[in-house]
């Protein structure tokens, strides 16, 4: 059995809330009075308690979605979307970090709190694939997790990629219902990929990357890109419904705008954009019906909504590529253009609408202020929680707010390598890539065809850090601030530089020397036995018609 | 004396100010009764007559700013400034250009809605120096003049550029009191540039480019860079309170962001942004301050304020250089970068709050939009006009609008040199520039100083047109909707590039055809005796203290 490392007490909230969850009201009651004192201490910086009391948690999570890829990020063509719509009506954040720029490692970050390199979600190949037999281990404390010992209920519809199976092809080992996910709905327990793309015919054998679940069991093989937006969006309306009077913490992981790009036939062809914009405006859609689904019900003034993309965009110059705004590099780099992303705050009623933070926040931070505003104590955790509560952004009155969080440090990976550091204003580079994303035009390729043999090698190799980034020696260092486009670098023989490269060594030293040794999960065996697969050999199903 | 221009007809506007401006008022009072007929038919797109009548027409015109340098154009470091409060309160628009990316021809573009190949504003340096003997030429009709036709008083501070003497050093042939500006008040003839640095010794000798003039007398030599933009605001205040009854035209034309940035002591090393930053805040503070007199005199609702920067900024990889976000390129060049400019519109009770325009528009349109709004009709030209009103996109209550403006083609010049066109949703390029500003990573090059000799002969090489262009054959085409980075070029064998480039020859055909032969103004003699210097040989004088 596993072991708690969420500390137990008192469950907090509305007793309207406690007597929904019968199996919770015992414990519920009898800590009623405790509670009242405990919450005056914490909440403090809320200008209203009832509004700002333990709301439901909803994140809408886009997969390589680019810092400029909104309008209100200053993307000049793309439509108005219903991530638009949350930053006219909440809060939009300019700089929201990602310690990792790939999608695995990143998802993690987000669920635990912690760096990947803490929790073992690092390695050569720096993603799950079908095959692996590694995961998010279960000793985490997911978001999920924590909540659930609040009296929050749990779901999930949409992307997972922190694992599959472990011993065989239909244990589900480190699926979301084993990491603190009630309700877990038409997932992708890897991604959309290439393999899944609409306009070519399916090619068997490949098959073993395009998969529905539902829970653990296999519901679509290959998978209906046509349906997979509404039933992500039905599930997500579904479950609000259910629980509209509980506290609940939903995730919505968008697959968009993973290549290969899709819409359904109601949006594509549609944006000036091309199908880069038609599949924003897919994902834009669902989640502006699921605002209208919780103005309707009447929660929204009790719902932080939050969206945010998982790392910046890709940059190939292949046609498919989204927008990092002003930002150098993307998807697979650590400069801005991978690491910085796009982040939307939404709850009527505490959140001023149409403001900005420019707080420098990261992806670590969402688990510790999600507990923060859930009146939970944080996880007790002898390995640390690298994320610190952003309440005091999201609760502020003011248009523009920004904050000193820039004196805590930023540490960005490729795997189990650190390869740069934000601190201040300041970004010290001691790997740079030097292939794909790093801002290089290629020019002339409308298109790029991952389903070729040599496609495929090139993008594996662009995965692994030994042949995507290149040793910095003296450290690239910039004034992110002043040089947001990471292109003037400092003089190394200049004072400011000297001074800089010392706090960046004391930061590197302190956060090094705090992490423990922890087994790669990404290292783990491969093996061809766990590749889930509906109805073999073919591995195509479809159980839901 | 010059030819009328302008069709003679009826004043119009409220009685009110047909009684205030004594002059008029017997023709004003003889045309009341044809003046409402006209006035039903012209403004059938209007959603209430009493406000969107006749305004007062405000331009505040930034110098070398560039398309991403403020936050609701997506900028996340830099502050929030009263061109921010605009588009908060107005219209942000996403799709505006300007036909050349240096100061002189893209300043005729905006006052006389003409290419400037059609008036002469074109030649070799591309740009007036203080020692040119050209200038606007007088026979043009300014947005000034148009509007004086109709009863509007008029008036400007700030950078000019389009030309100074014409016969001797004090002549003042070329000044806006010339071209229908009433009231001058501390302009700089030509600009702001290096040789005013606040930061080093000024040079006599290199002052003939740096002084202030009050109509066309040398009022500072050279500029008092600190007390600059307080003067700039304080004229356009007073301005503002002696019209407040009357109907008026003002174009506040800041020397920000020019290289060498300045700003006062109260804004300067407060930005995070660096100097470039200080300079913008100076710029904003102001337009703040303008809008909050109008807001004061409760006329801000007859007042229709426009920003807008005259093209795109330098892209010099120095640490001077602005944002043009996403773009590619910058001034000087006719990528994105360098023609596509921001633009916010702001009429209180007119314009929908926190809307955006996604319409193809050009500074060109600026005085077909202004003379629209103010009911007159358009100049009687034989040489013709180029922009189109677009009233529509100012009135329109809706929070997104997008137009058919790119069914009509745009053209992008060097001098006389037609490097670029515009139509529907496409881009081609003739010539594109290989030198600064076409987005080339110059890295290291923390700043740059222009007193040397060989960087001001750099630049100079890099005004040029041939040093500075190269033709591209075939032409390269982009489909600037989906590819706003101008990076993905079509495939010259494909049928949409051979279609659209059938389109693009005949639309370059018709536009070519149009051009009348015209005097280059630029390239007229320069002549040291020109020079305008206060008190020889030093020329340094402070007439103000």
């Amino acid at each position: 059995m596993r072991e708690k490392k969420v500390a137990t007490h008192c469950p907090v909230g509305r007793t309207v809330l406690l007597i929904t969850f019968a199996g919770l009201a015992g414990i519920g009651i009898g800590c009623l009075a405790m509670w009242s004192g405990i919450h005056f201490f914490h909440n403090r910086t809320s200008p209203s308690r009832a509004t700002t009391s333990s709301p439901n948690f909803v994140i809408f999570l886009a997969d390589d979605v680019g810092y400029g890829d909104f309008q209100v990020y200053g993307h000049p063509t793309q439509e108005w979307t219903g991530v638009d719509r949350m930053a006219k009506e909440g809060k939009r954040f300019t700089h929201f970090y990602t310690p990792v720029s790939v999608c695995t490692p990143s998802r993690t970050a987000i669920l635990t709190g912690r760096y990947p390199v803490r929790t073992g979600v690092y390695g050569e190949d720096r993603v799950f694939i079908p095959a692996s037999s590694g995961g998010l281990p279960r000793r985490e404390v997911t978001i999920a997790e924590a909540l659930k010992e609040e009296g929050y209920v749990t779901g999930m519809t949409g992307k997972w990629h922190l694992g599959i199976n472990k011993f065989n092809s239909t244990d589900g080992y480190h699926l979301p219902m084993h990491h603190g996910f009630d309700s877990v709905k038409t997932i992708l327990p890897f991604t959309q990929n290439w393999f899944c793309r609409q306009h070519e015919s399916y090619i068997p054998g490949m098959s073993d990357s395009c998969f529905l679940y539902e829970n653990d069991k296999i519901i679509e093989q290959p998978i209906n890109l046509g349906s997979l937006t509404s039933k992500i969006l039905k599930n997500t309306i579904n479950f609000i419904t259910t629980h509209k009077d509980d506290r609940f913490f939903y995730l919505v992981s968008f697959p968009q705008t993973h290549e290969d790009l899709f819409a359904n036939p109601y949006f594509s062809g549609k944006s000036k954009r091309g199908p880069y914009g038609d599949s924003i405006n897919e994902m834009g859609w669902s989640i502006n019906e699921v605002l209208d689904h919780l103005v309707k019900l009447g929660i929204d003034s009790k719902t932080f909504a939050l969206f945010l993309s998982d790392h910046g965009a890709v940059r190939r110059g292949c046609g498919e590529d989204g927008s990092n705004g002003p930002f150098r590099g993307g998807k697979l780099t650590t400069w801005e253009g991978g690491v910085r992303v796009p982040a939307v705050a939404w709850w009527p009623g505490v959140i001023e609408p149409n403001s900005v933070s420019n707080a420098v926040l990261s992806t670590l931070d969402i688990l510790p202020t999600f507990t923060k505003l859930a009146h939970s104590e944080m996880p007790i955790t002898s390995p640390p929680i690298d994320g610190e509560s952003f309440e005091d952004q999201i609760v502020v009155k003011e248009t523009v707010t920004a904050s000193d969080g820039s004196d805590r440090p930023l540490f960005f990976y490729c795997s189990d390598l650190m390869t740069a550091v934000r601190f201040r204003n300041y970004k010290i580079h001691y790997y740079t890539s030097n292939r794909s994303g790093d801002g290089l035009v290629n020019e002339g390729h409308a298109s790029c065809f991952f389903n070729t043999p040599e496609r495929l090698h090139e993008y594996a190799i662009q995965q692994r850090c030994e042949h995507n980034f290149v040793k910095q020696d003296p450290p690239l260092m910039f004034n992110l601030e002043s040089d947001i486009e990471e292109h003037i670098f400092l003089d190394p023989e200049s004072q400011q530089y000297q001074k800089m490269l010392t706090e960046f060594t004391k930061q590197a030293h302190i956060h090094t020397m705090s992490i423990e040794d922890v087994e790669s999960e990404i290292d783990k065996p491969i093996l061809s036995r766990l590749k889930p697969c509906c109805d073999p050999p073919l591995c195509m199903c479809n159980y839901e018609e």
